[in-house]
């Protein structure tokens, strides 16, 4: 927990591997330091791949370091340099963070065939929330409905789009033109970015303002870090309005339910492990052999596991 | 349910619908044709945005239906016209289709709260599977977890790539190396078309065989039909191999796990509501106020559900 307090990167390492392992100790850490969270400014990046997030964030980054914040960069885009790139070589970009102690890069693997990624994420964020760290980045790929929950979950969306990525029409088909609140056309110096702002700032025009915040479209070129600045203002602008309108809290409120239902469904889950071991594996036989459906399968689990009580149970059973 | 039987658009469309809202009807549906399911051919067509999965799932199904096959086309992709289409213009390509009744043409939208995205189209799969069509088209975007997931639980993969895509080593990052049985370069007319299917076959070459079998990378122009039979031929050699080593069972089992786990939580969230109105919102507060972590209240819930064992319990929690 010093290790913790301290933003020592190798204890958060280590405590962060245990939320994507599950380990029993993560829950009690958890206990201790979730009153200190919710202070970090978190900030969402999400695109498509090739759009430039993984150069945008690390500018962003070193900008905000600049401005006195102190940055962890959690990357759950499995395109992304900061998971991928260490092993294809594309590593420079994490170096030139890495030697900065303000700073923190993790990124987030799925384990396990349950699909834990979101809520890993979700203690990841908390535990580097608890550390201290003032700006949380948060890197996904804009197309997966896990992603888009994960992105939705902060308190900031960055939309990096480029020329190249297709115009608004597909960004909006691709559920990303609801989630901005900041809309950054990337590459910008390449040809039909301009098209593209103006087609942003047409479609921003008709879709309705989400907590009383009109998107701002703002043109970068990451790679020698025009308009970066720009992208920091409009962000830190987008948390004081929603912080003051209350529309922040409303947000942060509305993701907890996702987080708890996939804890609960994760608890459920290891609790009957512990009660009926292999009867896991007697279940999925059945259902492989159409003698039963997943559904009814999951009901006999649950009617295992809960005690019986009156009225309403097994009502779609009976339908 | 007779509707069902003779593959009737309407009845089908309907039932569909009510897994996506969860209709207790549902249900009982299921159980009577799931001895009916695990016959069609289950294909996966993923890839990034853009590659033409669209234009090739409408050339596959136009061929598989002269060779005699039924053909349902479920399109998960948010950014597939045959989702986005009726909306946008685009679709012509639905309407070239949609006059044939040997043809079914669906999109499946996210639904709730809890994501049951994944839930709803294993469910749809398999009313398609009990109608009757021999060939079932699922059309993904293969970035986000949900996604592959979905595209996972199929029995044959087709990965759709384009030249503009990236490299093969930008694939193997957004995890589609792995998961393919059949690669499609599309759009092979176009420079580095050669280039990217050479790169394909080295990773191959490198990648161990999955489920006994090397996959095919095959070139095809899908707006002109180029290369559409040399998809359909290394699909059904591909089925044919993993039905004759076992692996296709082996791979359709482990898929259960995950719609077991997905039925189970949603089922645990709906009893909690019946049992417990009310409180929900309650929970919901006391984490908002960090009085409690979302782990400890989903173990509350489950404690106050689930009748007391010995051993075990609350181990996490006591550490």
């Amino acid at each position: 927990m010093d290790g913790l307090t301290r933003r020592e990167a190798g204890a958060l390492a280590r405590l962060i591997s245990w939320a994507e392992d599950r380990d029993p100790r993560i829950g009690e850490v958890l206990r201790r330091v979730y009153p200190q969270t919710g202070r970090a400014h978190r900030l969402g990046i999400t695109g498509p791949p090739g759009a430039g997030k993984s150069t945008l964030i690390t500018r962003l980054a070193t900008r905000l370091r600049e401005k006195g914040d102190t940055v962890a960069v959690v990357a759950v885009d499995p395109t992304s340099p900061f998971t991928g790139g260490a092993l294809l070589g594309d590593r420079y970009r994490m170096t030139e963070l890495a030697e900065d102690d303000g700073i923190f890069i993790r990124s987030m693997a799925t384990r396990g065939s349950l699909g834990g990624l979101a809520s890993a994420t979700d203690e990841a964020l908390d535990l580097l929330d608890a550390a201290g760290f003032t700006t949380l980045l948060v890197e996904t790929v804009g197309v997966g409905q896990v992603e888009l929950d994960i992105t939705k979950a902060t308190d900031t969306v960055i939309v990096v789009l480029v020329p190249e990525s297709g115009d608004a029409i597909q960004t909006m088909k691709a559920g990303l033109m609801e989630i901005g609140d900041v809309f950054v056309v990337n590459k910008a110096d390449r040809e039909g970015a301009e098209r593209l702002a103006i087609e942003l700032e047409t479609m921003l025009d008709l879709r309705p303002d989400r907590d009383g915040w009109r998107p701002e479209v703002i043109k970068t070129v990451a790679s020698t870090g025009e308009g970066v600045d720009a992208v920091v203002e409009a962000a830190r602008r987008h948390r004081r309005r929603v912080t003051d309108t209350g529309a922040l809290a409303e947000r942060r409120r509305s993701t907890l339910l996702m987080r708890l239902a996939g804890e609960a469904r994760q608890l459920l889950f290891e609790r009957w492990e512990e009660q009926d071991r292999g009867a896991l594996e007697e279940v999925l036989d059945r259902i492989a052999r159409r003698e039963i459906t997943p559904h009814d399968a999951a009901l006999d689990i649950l009617d295992r596991l809960i005690a019986p009580h009156s009225g309403g149970e097994g009502a779609r059973r009976e339908s």
